[in-house]
């Protein structure tokens, strides 16, 4: 199946009177990006990508009259939040319309355990607004809490910090509620709560549009970050875990960072670590800190920086955004020449695995680890940096992984199968068939859609044929 | 070594003026007494068990002054809280005097994520404070809440009501500080940290008197009881398992009771169990609810009762007083030849072992699982009930458990070792040796102090020569 998109986008711009538009070319461009760059392979195929027109929904009701007229007029539709995915998650492959959901942003009510609030709420805002209400805050945020949206972290993302205590997105009771408008002739709402919510979830837009989100709420504390020093990566990988497995500590963040990268790479931290030091970046509940401490010692690593204890915190970010996709970011910003993996350390034997990939692939490959609950356990989640040289090399690291009985999610891919578990997703396919039936929703991401005998286990990448101007 | 006390307990007395103090034998005994009857072999050993004297202090100075006086006097002291133990933690082998700390009550501070309290503050008298000052309550109660102190919770509990969450007492974290006098000829007051805690915690009392506790605090929310049924034991325990192990569902208690237990037993509750079903005994955080209900559904768990949508809760005991050793009061009150066991599951396999001791057992040992977080995994102590013959059958049915992989912590001895980890435990004995030389604080329950040649694999119980008229 070779899907072409031919539409008149002056046709549904003429639809869409008093809606907020934009068409400034440089303007949409901006607006069909994210942080897709991270990827060197995602770069060389979507840095032309951009979209025709960007609507800026101020409501609901704004939201349903843009999507009647896009199917109308056939018009694909990408939604948009804060724009921080690092897959092309909101890009639109084919053209067509952004749909801007950033100033659908209000926090609606907060509840004890729970806020409700549109998409286009950013996370940080939220958690301002929950914590003034009642000392109360979202479980899990990306790195990109100061600018990622709640519904592009809902549909795009997977976890984050927090993540150590609640799992993941995708574990049910971490996301409450839905509301969801599909892409019919007639627009119709859903309220999805419970294993229904799999249908949207981690869909990147591709199967409705996301309105309303009702999230669970937790205590709210005044986090202490603190970087801990190991002289030995697998030293401090084996503290993270431990770490992670004391129950009576209340850790928001457990991160482990292999030298050179947090002395080379974290400018803004640089003072505290020493050369040839990796790193656990920690986010620690005050009342927890003397025994926080107390375990520290006993696992011999060194305490470099407290924020509670800093002389000086000017210029010095959370300790979140060392973290996640953040530890990218700041070794980019350093080495252009970085970019990075995903990789599944399965319990119990995570560590032996993070010992054999450390062993075979060393500085290339400098660990980056995640530890967070997994199906009730404590394990680490690869965000490894890789030092590029060709995409035949990084498939060649990928499948070193995969030999070694270390799943890789993908990041160089930007469908929904290859990023994640290299199948179809039915549920997600079933809702699409029924909520998107002209497949205008993001097209190009869910493989299974545009491509139903694509063979996932033939290990060729998925192009998508209606991306614009393929690159 | 054969120790006997000889005292001059008048003489203490006169030395006691303006501190409460009982005489009263029948009120002295009272005050003298716990739960220990649960057990049939303690009740046999202990049930005569009274001191001569009760001492109340109503501040940390009483205190200092009841035990200087009887540091002179060599009259031994026990400790009691609220008198909730299952063991003889604080029972006065040796006679002489109970400190009883019942009117050191008040909560004295609360903070964000932690309050400071005097040890005979009762656990839901802290929580009712803590609620209604900034909506957080305790992380961990025994399922005698409702009269237990926290003093002795820190000194002869392990767990409980939250350890699905946070773990056990022991787990770092889970107590602050914790205020201890000495049993010197001048008492030294301690404040205690960090691995420092463990000098005294689960100690019973023996090496030094608690005179003020830090505990953590978590958010409260309006728990929901629930009951959910199956027909299968198995089948309940590994949905217990499950979920204990569903990362983004808020509980506070997950245990699991077989049949016939719970509609014989559960009086009050027998009207919504069907016999013959086997049932898990929950708290709910209400945000929780709907994914959780999500999830019963699909583990096939019928919901049999739901505090929140009954119609009458008028007389039906919360969930916890279903749970933990309650669960075995309810049944001892039904049929008096009931005692119990706690085992621990080990895991991963502990579902496997599970079955087998099922298998082995019986309705003789009816299955009674309280799932736990244990180095970071969820795990099963069990609380078994044992339907009692004899000592040597019961003696019996603890080595087949032993034989099988799951050791037992044995609640049929007094003593601190072999109800526990049947070893020395180093620090508690270095600790006692400095902080009671004369040995005078609840006397005969550290095998380690009082016959430092005792040995633990002989799998001969421990008597305690000091223990009046023994038994």
């Amino acid at each position: 199946m070779t899907r072409t998109f031919t539409f008149d986008i002056h046709a549904l711009r003429a639809d869409l009177g008093g809606i907020e538009i934009e068409d400034n070319p440089a303007l949409v461009k901006q607006k069909s990006r994210d942080f897709f760059w991270y990827s060197p392979v995602l770069k060389g195929q979507l840095d032309h990508i951009t979209a025709d027109l960007v609507a800026t929904p101020k409501n609901e009701a704004e939201v349903i009259r843009i999507l009647k007229a896009a199917y109308a007029h056939d018009v694909p539709v990408t939604p948009r939040g804060g724009g921080t995915g690092n897959y092309g998650q909101a890009m639109p492959l084919s053209g067509g319309l952004i749909l801007n959901l950033a100033e659908l942003n209000k926090v609606k009510s907060i509840h004890p355990g729970r806020v409700i609030c549109e998409p286009g709420a950013i996370m940080a805002q939220i958690d301002k607004e929950t914590r003034a209400h009642s000392g109360q805050e979202l479980r899990l945020h990306p790195s990109t809490y100061a600018t990622a949206s709640i519904g592009g972290f809902v549909a795009g993302g997977s976890g984050g910090v927090g993540s150590i205590r609640w799992g993941g997105l995708r574990d049910i009771g971490n996301v409450l509620r839905l509301r969801v408008v599909t892409m019919e002739a007639e627009p119709r709402i859903l309220e999805l709560t419970g294993w229904e919510l799999h249908k949207v979830m981690h869909a990147y837009g591709t199967n409705g549009i996301i309105t309303e989100v009702e999230m669970p709420l937790t205590a709210a504390y005044d986090w202490v970050d603190v970087l801990v020093g190991f002289d030995d990566f697998l030293a401090a990988a084996r503290y993270g875990d431990a770490l992670g497995n004391a129950d009576g500590l209340l850790l928001k963040e457990i991160a482990v960072v292999a030298a050179p990268v947090p002395h080379t790479y974290f400018l803004r931290h640089q003072k505290f670590i020493r050369e040839g030091q990796s790193v656990a970046i920690l986010m620690v509940a005050p009342h927890s800190l003397d025994a926080f401490e107390a375990f520290t010692q006993r696992e011999k690593g060194e305490i470099l920086f407290r924020s509670d204890k800093a002389a000086d915190l000017k210029g010095i970010p959370p300790a979140y955004e060392l973290a996640w996709n953040h530890t990218t970011l700041r070794a980019l910003r350093v080495d252009p020449a970085i970019t990075y993996l995903q990789t599944m350390f399965a319990p119990p034997t995570h560590i032996e695995k993070i010992e054999t990939m450390t062993r075979l692939l060393g500085d290339e490959v400098p660990g980056h680890l995640e530890f967070v609950r997994f199906d009730g356990k404590i394990t680490a989640m690869g965000l490894s940096l890789v030092r590029y040289t060709t995409e035949a090399r990084l498939d060649e690291i990928v499948r070193l992984h995969e030999d070694n009985g270390c799943p890789i999610f993908n990041p160089h891919r930007y469908t929904l199968e290859e990023g994640g578990m290299k199948q179809t997703d039915e549920i997600q396919l079933a809702f699409k068939h029924e909520a998107d039936p002209k497949g205008l929703l993001n097209p190009g991401k869910m493989i299974a859609f545009e491509d139903p005998s694509f063979d996932f286990h033939a290990k060729k990448t998925f192009l998508f044929p209606g991306l614009q101007r393929a690159g």
